[in-house]
């Protein structure tokens, strides 16, 4: 799409190129094409002429011309559809303008203007309505709808109004402004509902997260101020108690004091505490309240930027889509030829009925699921390899970290020994967030391809599809290696005597001894804040900027000399918006955010203190998107719509997977459940002391396998322990899993279907509480529709009457037959909801 | 309410009772009122006055007149009422006949008639569109629309219709038709929108029940398939095995052998076999199925009934509401009064803020959550109250069963001792059942007077809240005994050597050595049938039978002689419609199936054969209320809804709340998981071969606390077995809960869980892929909008040239000063979707 005029430059009243060459009409929206050099030898028009042409700037949305695009027509052919396209839009009222002079290559500027007839058409077509809000002044309304239909800066129209980019650029677009609302509908003005619902709900979601960083940091300080009166810390710490723990690998790792890890321990608790518990009821009951109040929020919106009334358009189908359906359909009056053909050869039955449907079928023709079947199948089966992929890049930082802990280990060099876990753990997850990172950009690439493959027939299809493919895609990526830790690492490590090896040599890994949790939280921590700083701020700074020099490059090579003279000669405005970077979208900001919120939701319960670093992210975030949209881009075609889509539906399914998750992680992950446990079950004093004796099992260290000993020295101690529930070696069933093991089980799962069920009662019940439409805004309504009414009978009346002084006039003697004629027409007076009234209303 | 003809009578042309006495105008309403008799002595007009009159006929929905009869006003207020209310209805343009004679006492009739203007103005109103499907003629939406606004029936209207009565009678409320679809649009024509919806939801809900009988009946033929395979109750049947039980009660019950229980080992695989997991998968899926299947089929009603543009009304306050508003109000002026006479009389610095509070709020004021505490606080009390006494009536159920099992099985008589079980759960039941369906009716009376308490403001809340009460009240009614068998019978008895008592000296109750899934099985069957077959049949035919016989006798006694007179004389159609029962309402009938959706839903992993019975009653119940609808109740005024309103919440909050239930009663009612964990886990064959021995532990005999050991003989064995997974005697921990246990509760958690998760993932699966809109509606929705646009664009340019053509005629020389003002008015063609030009199209 060609034009959107963007930039901020000093404010000039009548500046040239904000008016056609009269001065008085002002340009609307810009189309830009590209002249192609040729640089094939060959003159021929019919085929073989290479182009050189960047067809940045014709995306016109004329179907026709795209379909032929995709042929890659000719340059001769070009110039026959820009003129059949243009005489399109002069048939429906558009005023145009073009360069003066004829150039030979690099854009070329078509400027329109929609004039005011025009403008109250459409309007009309739109539905748009005057608010009946006293407060807001109708003139501003009609301002509204002009911007829906046309695209202008206004820099400073008119005296008094001081232009919406610059109020936009002081107003918004400034860091300075971070702790103030958005300036909501005048995004909505500028850049249509669509990116206007984008920023409200991003203001929404930044707003609501106050509060939920609030108690985040609350609980986060709760720990910090109970570990040193935390019995099992302090126990772990104690070193009389004097708990000699089984070596962490085979041969080289020797025996070690559990007070060694004390520090591991203190961590833990600040994560690992009773107030995590609450704090993941909270967060749970949390997103169904944003969930809530974003519903309000947008009726609230809807009502506001009239948007009520607004129904799904029967969409035009996509180019693509049009071409496989043309292709299907000649394909199949081929196909019928020949059978006619067979058919007179042979029998004659069939030739009724073949004649009969290959008509009906090519009338109602379609592509069905047959055709869509080989996209459809190399769809499932790049998702599934792409899941395969992220799946082994998994396995493979595993691999990684268990090679290299284990030769890390055996080195003689004792420096090198005792960094193994900071070094390993280091350098595994930097290279972990790289690869996330770079799949992210490749899954975003080939959802896009995979999607083209599924033809979808209209643009909304294209987008949802390509959005769930993309989340699935980037989600799967990014938690993938968070799942793991959550809820498979250490699980399938054994126990001494019969560990799990992975390829024969090396030890599956366990958890650190402070627990699962803790590493939860450290690879939470990094892949949030490291995928925030470096993909959203960066790249999105960054990649623009070097689009720009790119384009800004790419120009220079083809008409370097002549733009420059041009632009000496005639510096118009739509020459310096041309230079912009073209707006692609929304998917992108809003992928982030939903990425962002699954941190937020999913593993809150090991991390509160995700909610504070999401604000901090949000806060920037949004003056960096404000910056971006007013300074960076072309000014994006405004887009009507009532909600944020499918978004909405992937944030609740979110929301509702988040409660599961969360249930598991408290039960499964953390120390809650065991430590419940103890306390109401097996200790004798029904305090928490005892508990880290209770929580480890006996090895008997003459039952490890021969070569699996720690080879250091001699021991003098018969027991070793370990993190486990099992029975002790003089047990009859020694090594099973104890009952303490069932109960603890029993316990988890218990918690998770109480915890799973109260948060989702009272998810119901917040949403039952918080209705969907504010009270305000539903006895508003109902009262416009009464001043409508009014309104409007008052209007039939006043016709009525026009026509019955022109009938007096006409026929002074008789009767009124005509008017009996109108009246018929009018049986009664006429509804008419919509603008065309309101014209009358405020013109006359 | 007065009117509304309903009996079916002969038909005969221009019968007298359908027209006026012009025999043109038809009779639309009929209003009704009472003159009474007055039996005071007294003849003053102010006050005293003792009235016999029975207010049934006046109900007419004058705000105004029932907020009077409230305070029960003399006989002469109440004609200057009438006279005041029928003089608005002349206002409206309403025609009225009264009766030519003037009764003392007694009915007296006063016919509406709605003239075409009136019809046409409230059609505008009601913005009906004309369908654009082009099958359905117009006329019969002309006819559609005139039964929305007025009350009329039809025996013979213009020879060629059939009359909607006797279509209706033939077509729907016959016996003999209950394999057909009903005529769900002659319904909505004949009774309203909300009446159609009902019948819709009926239907639709009746039809699904199909496949979920025959799904239910397979699973049942499963269970009576594999019942000779089945090794467990093999086992139990198998009289070498030798299981000696520990005695069911103290002293009085000796020791007994485990397969004398094999018929309801039997019994039990019947209902607990692997099948019912599979169909409480299915019967949750079934239920997501429905809803979104509701939906669909709500859209597609909504569409071709017009009533997608239908918005919420602002509703009329309820009389009761304005009264207490009008009473807050004085109260407040007194107040004031009181006030302001203090502040004279002591510092004048309040004198402006009070003064100015009195006026501010009583110009907007409104019941408060203060007005309505007390009606509140009552509500939640009796709520509380009634839970009690569900639940005392429940336990006093419990002891009778306990009491009188001990007392018979102490009986010395050997033919009562072996009927003990069967006479007890045969009188308990019974009696339950008959406490059941009593205090139902009681909950249904003291829910309409807490819902008054309340003092809901218009008619829409009273009817939502009113439901959401009584829907509580019922359900917990019917279904407290049921939670109870399923999830607290037996659980609390202990175990030998350690029974619970009650009241000191009898034993808590166990379930049958079958397994508590059979009992309930029992339970649910004699409840729901029993409900069924008493309730909805007998007391829908029989009780407003018996209403009518009052109804009749006591008109009987106030005039017999005069209403026979009359009737001779004049034999009119409102004299008959007026004995029949007026219609109360929806709500009995949607309680009734609701509550059936609960044994259909909530408990189906137990008794699938539950859609199976509530698909016959359904198929009996449609033509019984079809019947009741078309000869006994008079007719009542349509309402135009566009759903099924709270009751869909009901539904779905159930379905919601089905999943966890049958999840519970699989794993914790039934066998199923006992016998996996045994196959998987301890079977040494991995077959169900030992499952039986596996699952009883081992009491010593000689434990027994002294008193409570069986009497009858000396016993010649050690150890007797009861049902339970506890330690053996000889174990260090004996009778404590052995390992088995745990691992089974943590395998019947994770059942749980895994159920749960699964049913709630398929649920959302099915609501999305089933989307809300049929494909074709939508379709349908965009082709009628463009249609719209089509006919009104030219309709505007057809009234255009008329103004033009009277211009030219006027002035024919002149330019046209007064169509440029037109044209002002109407700039571009404008937007009426609404019926006066679908009026015009189809008159002009």
């Amino acid at each position: 799409v060609g034009g959107g005029v963007g930039s901020v430059t000093p404010p000039d009243d009548q500046r040239p190129g904000q008016f056609f060459s009269d001065g008085r009409r002002k340009v609307d929206y810009v189309l830009v094409f590209h002249h192609c050099r040729q640089t094939s030898l060959k003159g021929s028009r019919g085929g073989g002429d290479r182009e050189v042409c960047v067809d940045l700037g014709v995306g016109v949305d004329s179907v026709v011309e795209e379909a032929y695009l995709e042929g890659d027509p000719a340059e001769g052919e070009k110039v026959l559809i820009r003129e059949e396209f243009e005489a399109r839009l002069l048939e429906a009222g558009l005023e145009m303008e073009r360069d003066t002079e004829i150039r030979v290559y690099g854009p070329s500027f078509t400027r329109l203007h929609a004039p005011w007839s025009v403008l109250s058409r459409e309007a009309e077509f739109l539905k748009i309505k005057v608010p009946t809000n006293k407060v807001r002044l109708p003139t501003l309304s009609i301002f509204s709808m002009y911007l829906l239909f046309n695209q202008r800066l206004y820099y400073k129209a008119h005296s008094t109004c001081p232009g919406f980019l610059f109020l936009l650029h002081d107003e918004w677009a400034r860091y300075g402004a971070f702790y103030k609302y958005q300036p909501v509908d005048l995004i909505r003005k500028y850049f249509g509902e669509k990116i206007g619902l984008y920023f409200a709900w991003l203001g929404l979601y930044t707003q609501l997260l106050i509060p939920a960083s609030i108690v985040g940091v609350f609980v986060f300080c709760y720990g910090c101020n109970t570990v040193d009166t935390n019995i099992p810390s302090q126990e772990m710490c104690d070193e009389h108690q004097n708990f000699t723990m089984c070596p962490l690998c085979d041969r080289a790792c020797d025996y070690w004091q559990l007070s060694s890890e004390c520090g591991t321990a203190r961590t833990s608790h600040l994560f690992d505490n009773p107030a995590t518990v609450f704090f993941a009821i909270f967060m749970s009951v949390w997103v169904a309240m944003f969930l809530e109040q974003w519903k309000r929020r947008q009726i609230t919106l809807n009502h506001s930027w009239d948007l009520t009334g607004l129904e799904d358009e029967e969409e035009h189908p996509r180019p693509k889509y049009q071409t496989i359906l043309l292709q299907k359909k000649q394909k199949i009056r081929r196909n019928d030829k020949k059978k006619k053909k067979k058919i007179e050869v042979g029998t004659r039955d069939f030739i009724w009925g073949g004649g009969c449907l290959s008509i009906s079928t090519s009338l109602l023709l379609k592509l069905t699921w047959r055709d869509r079947l080989p996209g459809y199948l190399i769809n499932i089966s790049s998702i599934l390899f792409m899941f395969g992929l992220t799946f082994s890049l998994v396995f493979g930082m595993i691999v990684y970290r268990i090679v290299l802990s284990t030769v890390m280990a055996m080195s003689p060099d004792p420096q090198t020994k005792s960094n193994v876990r900071v070094t390993v753990t280091a350098t595994a997850v930097t290279i972990n967030l790289v690869v996330i990172l770079i799949l992210d950009e490749i899954y975003g690439a080939v959802a896009v391809w995979l999607t083209e493959l599924e033809i979808p027939r209209t643009e909304r299809d294209f987008e949802e599809r390509l959005i769930l493919k993309a989340f699935l895609l980037k989600f799967v990526n990014a938690y993938a290696p968070i799942f793991y830790v959550a809820f498979f690492k250490g699980r399938f490590a054994g126990r001494p005597g019969d560990y799990v090896y992975v390829f024969n040599d090396y030890r599956m890994e366990e958890c650190a001894p402070g627990g699962c949790l803790i590493e939860l939280c450290i690879q939470l921590s990094i892949i949030m804040v490291g995928k925030q700083l470096i993909q959203n701020n960066m790249f999105e700074i960054g990649i623009p900027k070097l689009k720009k020099l790119i384009r800004a490059f790419k120009d220079k090579g083809i008409s370097l000399e002549e733009r420059e003279g041009q632009l000496t000669r005639h510096p118009q405005q739509w020459n310096l918006d041309y230079t912009l970077v073209p707006f692609d979208g929304l998917t992108p900001e809003y992928m982030e955010m939903i990425i962002q919120f699954g941190f937020v939701s999913l593993f809150v319960a090991s991390f509160p203190l995700a909610p504070l670093f999401a604000l901090i992210n949000n806060v920037i975030e949004i003056r960096l998107d404000a910056k971006k949209f007013v300074t960076e881009l072309r000014r994006p075609d405004s887009v009507r719509t009532k909600d944020i889509g499918i978004w909405y539906n992937i944030l609740s399914g979110m929301g509702k997977f988040s409660v599961i998750i969360n249930a598991f992680v408290i039960s499964f992950t953390s120390g809650f459940i065991p430590r419940m446990v103890y306390q109401y079950m097996y200790s004798p004093t029904g305090t928490m002391h005892g508990f880290v004796d209770h929580s480890l099992s006996y090895f008997n260290i003459s039952h490890f396998p021969s070569g699996t000993a720690p080879t250091s020295k001699a021991p003098n101690i018969t027991f070793c322990r370990y993190r486990d529930y099992r029975e002790p070696p003089w047990s009859a069933e020694a090594y099973q899993f104890s009952k303490a093991y069932w109960a603890v089980l029993a316990a988890r799962l218990a918690f998770v279907i109480l915890f799973q069920n109260l948060v989702m009662f009272l998810g119901l019940l917040v949403a039952w509480m918080i209705s969907d439409v504010p009270k305000d805004i539903s006895e508003q309504l109902k009262r416009e529709k009464k001043m409508l009414v009014d309104v409007f009978l008052r209007e039939e009346k006043e016709k009525l009457h026009l026509v019955q002084t022109l009938f007096s006039k006409n026929h002074p003697s008789e009767g009124h037959p005509e008017t009996a004629r109108f009246r018929t027409l009018h049986p009664v007076p006429s509804w008419r909801l919509h603008s065309t009234t309101i014209w009358s209303f405020l013109t006359g």
